[in-house]
């Protein structure tokens, strides 16, 4: 693992790094904020995954977590959004390739060679982390905007037991009936769209729920309502009862204003599930 | 005066402006955030200028001044840092030329046709903003980072009684006396350099001082500091009993992950200044 940057931030450290990824087969780079608590001792951890066209880089600069995550004692991982390099598989439009890993892993040509991204979100760098990090992993939770709230919200309700709550920004929401996620999970996983909805954050919330708390935000003028299809996802949670709050927020669209206004809302949530028993 | 975007933020409105600047001979874009309370009337300004290579945009996106802002019910104001446009002057340097208009009016050939962000700032902006914004223009404040401190001091010292409070993160604090000031003052004010004291932070704090609070922030671990010269400004601060605060944060460099982290206190400052009396 090499320290690509380190930047104090709210009294801990605002880091930078990169490694070779055996699941991805190629170099990453991913963020972490340490806060100050974790000179001391290890911390518990937030994930946040971003979504289309992402780097680690833009909720590192653009979310304003570190305040809400300094205040809370909590770490915070921001890791990339798909495999890098100049032999990785792309394509022409924002929403496939490079930028656009769906938080999946691929199984058709000539993505599977690269984008193994479930693998790599859920296996390969936790393992990384925990090994360089002062992280307290049982005490994990995870966020995400857009198509990293899908991940978010698919990877906690897959992994189970791993994460001790989940929320999201807009998430695609229902991406196995969305243009976001059709063509997505076609190229990456194959034709069989019954397949896909083990990926689907509404046909999981149908299927099996969250075993701890959710949280939604959603803005009503957000350009992409239409893709993201937070009804499906709204519907599912309150026909399982799950615990879980789903807030529309009036005048907010798809941007980084509107994550960063309710990021300190997100955090507290989750810094109430992280220290809780 | 044209609406490049407008984001909800905080509840209130993150919104992006163009317009034909006289002073500047081009066309200028700048960011103005409106907290809720702007909806029923005018509410206080902050000023934010920005540092060398910066536009409206990066403290925009990254200061994290909007939380703070709206807490506070207090308008941020983000200009450019520069005339802006193809037949503007430029240089190949990052320092001078766009993007490093130094908030003086030039008097040189080839920048005095554009480079006039004195006047800009001190005289157009303001009179634009008051006929468009709900803002009340009596009760203003600055601050500013590295080249926008050494602005927000300067027109803090220079235009008496137009703002209650200034302060500043890693001020470029004795331009006259610094690698980033002289070469900048020779090209835009001509060869006296007696003349350039005038738009000099720590030369107008030992002749005149400011009629009100002070705030600096300065990391210990900027990798500017030598450019910077923090001891110019703290010695004329402390020699003239100037109210002030002058704080040495340890460890912090010159980035917006140290802007971030203090725009907190910044903001809480200047609405004590802008809501006195």
């Amino acid at each position: 693992m090499k320290t690509v940057s380190e930047n104090a931030s709210f009294r801990g450290t605002q880091g930078v790094y990169s490694h070779a990824s055996t699941a991805c087969n190629c170099e990453m780079t991913f963020a972490v904020f340490l806060p100050e608590e974790a000179r001391l001792g290890p911390v518990p951890v937030l994930w946040f995954l971003s979504g289309l066209t992402c780097t680690h880089e833009n909720a590192m600069t653009k979310a304003g977590a570190q305040a809400w995550a300094a205040e809370h004692g909590i770490a915070v991982v921001f890791p990339d959004t798909s495999p890098r390099g100049e032999d990785v598989a792309d394509d022409d439009a924002f929403d496939l390739g490079k930028g656009a890993g769906f938080y999946v892993n691929a199984t058709q040509d000539p993505w599977k060679k690269h984008f193994q991204m479930q693998s790599y979100i859920a296996d390969e760098l936790p393992a990384l982390l925990a090994e360089n990090f002062p992280l307290d992993m049982d005490r994990q939770s995870i966020c995400g905007h857009s198509m990293g709230g899908h991940g978010a919200l698919m990877l906690a309700m897959t992994l189970e037991g791993r994460f001790k709550s989940v929320s999201a920004f807009a998430p695609i929401a229902n991406p196995s009936g969305s243009d976001w996620g059709r063509k997505q999970f076609a190229a990456y996983l194959g034709d069989d769209d019954q397949s896909w909805q083990q990926f689907d954050a509404s046909c999981l919330m149908a299927q099996k729920g969250f075993d701890g708390p959710v949280l939604i935000d959603q803005g009503t003028e957000d350009q992409f309502l239409d893709l993201l299809k937070p009804e499906a996802l709204a519907s599912a949670i309150a026909t399982r009862r799950q615990n879980a709050t789903f807030r529309m927020q009036p005048g907010y669209d798809h941007s980084y204003f509107f994550i960063s206004t309710f990021m300190e809302d997100h955090v507290a949530f989750h810094a109430d599930a992280l220290y809780a028993d």
